[in-house]
């Protein structure tokens, strides 16, 4: 499926869909409305599905692995070599994505989109390359059109093919050295809030670097001046790979009407390209959490979209989206597992 | 255990063990602290139960069912039979907190400590009855302070009990008609707080019962003159069984170095006067999640006690105690199960 079919294929959700399922949840042996949040994942997923008992028995996150040329530039704590490490501990499960998601009963799928190393045949990684890392966007474009086409291109694939697999909900997350200065420049770009705003500090960075990393960003946009009209054209200029793959992914999922959890900062950097490529997108999404990075908020709010958890989380990987999958998934387990008033003899009479 | 025996029995959490989980915590293969409070839970049952490799592979939640005279006074949308109708839902694993148990991996233990209703020998029930429901507060006291005691001591029987039958995290839950009234009673008396900042429309009453509600709560703390320097006092006066119940449970899993997670409006009231009559009992505490209830950030701050979930919940049962019990276990299995650095062969070389 090429991206022009797949936004062809996206629809609004039906309130039709919410509001059968809001008169069996106000039927359920608790005072309307009383389970709050839980209650309104249960009426999305019933909408986004289109079916009255859905299921979410298969569950998988996407973690995409790219690198960023613009590492170079002193924007990380870390060396780019660990982004090819945490692949290699993607692998043997023991990063905390793997922890997070054993406990939450998905799966997860890990994707070589972009990483600056040759991993060959390597069992279990799922091979997607588009490029051996961006380039530094600092100096340049971070890829060219064709490349940010192709990133988006692998996520809209994983998706149909993981659809096809029986997969029921999606969740995204992410792995690259530095990753939170294309996503920043991203943000920064389609809500036309100053840099300074909402940068932080990623992985964890002092003062002096911070403020490097600000005139990084700064001077990238400045540089390469890309257009917030053109979603492909920002994701190519300071985007990344597995940004791009994540911007696939909830295309995918909008397309083939899958509920998709948009994991943390970097991963809504990804959810707002296919948002501004396509708004309808935004029925299918779930915002994980409430990232400590300071521009997800604002990202959150262009999409108005509200986390599920807070939890002071920053690491990313998809840490965030499994967590926030048990929660969606205890909505719909109310759903369909409570007793009705009338199986419990239970009286809903309303007192005056 | 009697309660003078519980409360000499709690002492403050150690840092020193903190300080240790914090060591381990921070050499897994994630910048230090990204995952925020995850990192904080698993430092927290470390230091609780003074063991570096706890383990929480058995919870229960302890539903406690309890009537309120104050009912009388249309305080609810619900009629008080609805207390004892939810009992029998509960026991057929019906009810909004048998399938969110279910769903962390939680038994339930549904105790009667003052319905208003002889359930006989009931399968599956634990009987624990002080008393038929409490008398209404608006016309003198909910209990007597002996009965205000022996609701403390059910709940600290039922921690050791379930302590030694190798249960490893407790949370609380409640069912009872009308039991927000007596919840605002004493979060009024305790923060000193006007008794209309502090009350929320329970189960869904409009306007007029709102405005009769505040009136109830205030006329009663006239009437009762209960001392927020004696909790049993505030207990017996304007409170109730179920809250007495929790009160004893917290004061329990102290003494026998379990967490406690927290439930909502009513069990944070129970926890309060557990707090109040033993400020330690803090360290044991998780609150579970900030409920729509007004009152209870409240009591929150009283406690210094940050939550974990904000998912517009208003049902209690012990329904966000069992979903916080997943995230805390998430932080749990964070520390034990993620790879090190060293395990891993991830650099945590960081640069300047």
């Amino acid at each position: 499926m090429d991206l022009i079919s797949a936004v062809s294929n996206i629809t609004n959700t039906k309130d039709v869909f919410a509001e059968e399922a809001r008169k069996r949840l106000d039927n359920l042996t608790k005072p309307q409305g009383s389970l709050g949040r839980l209650e309104e994942f249960a009426r999305r997923l019933v909408a986004i599905t289109e079916n009255r008992m859905p299921s979410l028995d298969k569950k998988i996150i996407f973690t995409f692995a790219g690198d960023h040329g613009v590492a170079d530039e002193g924007v990380s704590v870390f060396p780019k070599e660990v982004t090819r490490q945490m692949v290699f501990n993607f692998l043997s499960q023991g990063a905390g994505i793997n922890v997070l998601a054993r406990h939450a009963g998905a799966d997860v799928a890990v994707v070589d989109i972009g990483v600056d190393f040759d991993f060959g045949n390597l069992d279990g990684l799922i091979s997607k390359k588009v490029m051996m890392g961006t380039a530094n966007m600092r100096k340049g474009p971070a890829m060219t059109r064709r490349q940010a086409e192709r990133c988006i291109g692998v996520g809209i694939d994983l998706a149909v093919e993981y659809a096809k697999k029986g997969y029921k909900i999606f969740g995204t997350g992410e792995m690259g050295i530095a990753n939170t200065t294309p996503s920043s420049a991203i943000a920064a770009v389609f809500t036309g809030r100053p840099v300074i705003e909402i940068t932080g500090r990623g992985t964890g960075i002092g003062d002096d670097a911070f403020r490097n990393k600000i005139k990084v960003i700064e001077n990238s946009i400045a540089l390469n001046m890309p257009d917030p009209k053109d979603p492909i054209d920002v994701l190519a200029k300071v985007g990344g790979t597995e940004i791009g793959g994540i911007a696939g992914v909830v295309i995918g999922a909008a397309a083939n009407r899958i509920p998709v959890v948009i994991d943390g900062f970097i991963s809504t950097a990804g959810a707002l390209i296919a948002y501004c490529i396509e708004p309808k997108t935004k029925d299918y999404m779930f915002a994980a959490h409430n990232s400590v990075e300071t521009g997800h908020k604002a990202m959150l709010g262009k999409m108005d979209l509200r986390p599920i958890l807070d939890l002071d989380l920053r690491l990313g990987e998809g840490t965030g989206a499994a967590l926030a999958m048990f929660v969606i998934e205890a909505g719909l387990k109310i759903y369909k597992e409570m007793a009705t008033f009338g199986d419990a003899g239970v009286s809903n009479e309303v007192l005056n």
